[in-house]
């Protein structure tokens, strides 16, 4: 129902779509909005404050998951029995939950959009109740995918054209975070996951052949390859550091060598442990000379951007990398300092003034200019009414609670991604610690609202 | 049905249980198990390798989403049927996965108990094609609660008894992340949680007032003092940093006057920004003086262990404290170096020996002895057939698929992590990095096993 009155995509089962995944505070606030009648529109933005050390850009992710969250919003009956029973909600408050669903405007970045502190990424227009509803969750699903696009943006540009497997669901911070990290990571760039739920839900190609206790399982080693090659003859990677890898890779040549008659050969094998620049040099020298030249070398373990980029510095023979735990949990960052931020209500702009945390006030617009080349020259933050040169970044994404036009499909938004990337300038490319140079300037607009709010304060 | 068959609890829904969250190559793996006719017994065991520098110690937790995942372990018919036409298994383990429960045994710690490198927390024994499926989702699921619980256990130790709020489930990796970091929070000693999904799930006891976006809505300060208050008689503290601190503490007092007659009293502030050390000591004067000597300060913002011990170190008068980012997230170890193991397999101890993850072979058992007065003087980490003297920490869980016994109630884990914690040793309670001195020997059996198979190997 909710689809066919609001537009939108499909849900994905897969993330949590309840109401409940909210802050108490959202309801006490609302009571009192409710009780006061204070439900005239509010404009809510949602950026980050500062980048991590290690970062020079964002990459911005989860609107479909925003989207979807707020086309489906409704409460169900056990859980408005739940907060009323408990007294987190009194009957007026319990009257609108019954009822809500999302009403308001959506602007927003395209998902992979680059992009730097202070810039608006999404901007929720509604009634002050519902939007306040909305924040926790909201704030959710953009900070994790966009925390973790960002982290895996860095390993496709490390990784330059290798092929790019995320393995890193047993780590990430429950199943939700799993799904949703395999998403941002094929978003950035990367080439499949291991994770199945993620391949089921948004349709992310799958890898995966065997861990080392497949291995080990068998008396000997070379009875786990034949195996396992005689049962997935279209899909022989052999995973060879069980036990000492340049004797397993040798072992791949045999066993290529007792399968020529069958049809079945070795496509490709994995390292998971050790030096892997100087195993996998060794590796692809036994597979070369015993015939196995273009079988593929794989490579997993601790790996993150800066790991990848010293191998391919070393000129390691690698293919294609599994990255797990460190992109997973974004290891080196693992949170963004983001925010959803009240900026206008009842057509006055706002602006909170709390040491350390000063906000730019009002609707605002990122515009975005480009070198002669191509590559991004720099931005414009600037109100929403006062048009700039160049590449406005928020689009209309819903009005009325109504989206205006389908999301760009998973494939579409990566594409996107990678043209994004494209743009970046050489100095946003570094993957060392070091602050951007990229400029974003501030409109004389802006500045002026800031200065009005603060004298009148 | 499956609750029945099994006995286990009331499966939580905000976690999730299908078992396609899972690495693609348990089902390679799997397939070829099948199709050889490996299905004999395997034992699995749950260990970190080793500590992050930033812990002492680790409590284990999970469990019970381990039991629940594993007690109602199905497939859906559309997940199989999605299976199968994709190509990620054949019609053999098509079969078996529509058919698959959870058969095995587990043996674990009791939640919240503390533990070290090396010492399996959980193991799972079970025919080798079951226990291999589940592997991914075990570890996703006590790594995360695990990971959470011993953050949440050194912002305990630091709060001493101030009040402890979990305000992190924005900021979490999802949804699950902010159900579980609530929980693992909770089982650590924490008061409550922000988070209303959590309190609905687990019964934890829920807090929350008001956000800068409600202070800011209003035209006033005062209004927005005022009109909350009224509006929520029992539940006022009020969120006294949007503009300036000190001012909004005499908002308070004045506050608190006007509505004398009522019968409604200001029960506390919450400071979220600026020198909290110097602000509360401000603060506290005010109220102080204005009368309001039995409302609490509450404090928060990017605090974790260290600021709260800075500030209590300061002699800060707060009263309690929201603990959000840095919790949820782990911010200094975000993952933890964990594993699931194959330690045995038809009655053989397994080994693997790629370099740098060498694991310890068999079936083990942890055993634990104490000081006279009753701090953890060491453990001993052994074979399950060689009785050692002290406390065994692995205690049967399951049978066959069956629970032997209800699993503790979260307030009765929570109990045994705060005995857990009491008898940790001072070198233990301390929250800086440094090498724990506490022992962990290896006893003679198992260092005899590992001689024995490395020389067969």
């Amino acid at each position: 129902m909710f689809q066919a009155t609001h537009g939108a995509a499909a849900v994905t089962e897969c993330v949590s779509k309840t109401p409940l995944m909210t802050d108490l505070y959202q309801l006490t606030m609302m009571q009192t909005y409710l009780a006061r009648g204070m439900t005239e529109r509010a404009v809510f933005e949602f950026f980050v404050r500062s980048l991590p050390a290690e970062r020079r850009f964002l990459l911005s992710a989860g609107l479909e998951q925003v989207v979807e969250f707020l086309a489906s919003l409704h409460f169900e009956d056990d859980e408005l029995t739940w907060l009323e029973r408990e007294g987190h909600a009194d009957s007026r408050l319990i009257d609108y939950l019954a009822q809500v669903h999302f009403t308001g405007d959506i602007d927003a970045m395209p998902e992979g959009t680059v992009f730097f502190p202070d810039e608006p990424i999404l901007r929720i227009t509604a009634p002050l109740p519902l939007a306040q509803l909305v924040e926790s969750r909201v704030l959710s699903l953009l900070h994790f995918a966009t925390l973790i696009a960002s982290k895996a943006a860095r390993v496709r540009l490390a990784a330059e054209d290798r092929l790019l497997v995320d393995f890193g669901m047993r780590r990430a911070h429950g199943s939700e975070a799993g799904v949703l990290a395999a998403r941002s990571a094929y978003l950035a760039g990367f080439d499949g996951t291991a994770t199945v739920l993620a391949g089921k839900s948004f349709g992310i190609p799958l890898f995966g052949t065997m861990a080392h206790s497949f291995v080990i399982a068998h008396e000997r080693e070379m009875d786990a390859f034949e195996t396992y090659a005689r049962n997935h003859p279209d899909n022989t990677v052999l995973l060879i550091d069980s036990y000492d890898t340049l004797e397993g890779a040798r072992k791949a040549v045999r066993l290529a060598e007792r399968l020529r008659g069958s049809g079945i050969r070795i496509r490709g094998v994995r390292l998971d442990s050790g030096d892997l620049a100087t195993l996998s040099r060794g590796v692809r020298d036994i597979l070369d000379a015993g015939g196995l030249g273009d079988a593929t070398v794989f490579a997993s373990g601790n790996l993150d951007e800066h790991a990848i980029r010293a191998l391919l510095a070393k000129g390691a023979p690698i293919d294609g990398f599994g990255v797990g735990t460190r992109m997973d949990v974004s290891a080196d960052a693992p949170y963004l300092d983001c925010a959803y931020k009240l900026q206008e209500y009842a057509g006055q702009a706002r602006r909170k003034r709390a040491e350390g945390k000063t906000t730019w006030p009002g609707r605002k617009q990122v515009y975005r200019h480009y070198s002669a080349d191509g590559r991004m020259a720099g931005d414009c933050l600037t109100l929403e009414d006062d048009p700039q040169q160049g590449e406005p970044l928020l689009r209309p994404v819903m009005r009325e609670g109504r989206l205006l036009a389908p999301l760009p499909t998973l494939a579409d938004a990566r594409e996107h991604t990678q043209a994004q990337l494209e743009r970046l300038t050489q100095t946003l490319r570094e993957l060392t610690p070091g602050p951007s140079d990229y400029p974003v300037d501030i409109s004389p607009a802006l500045s002026e609202l800031v200065r009005t709010l603060d004298s009148a304060a």
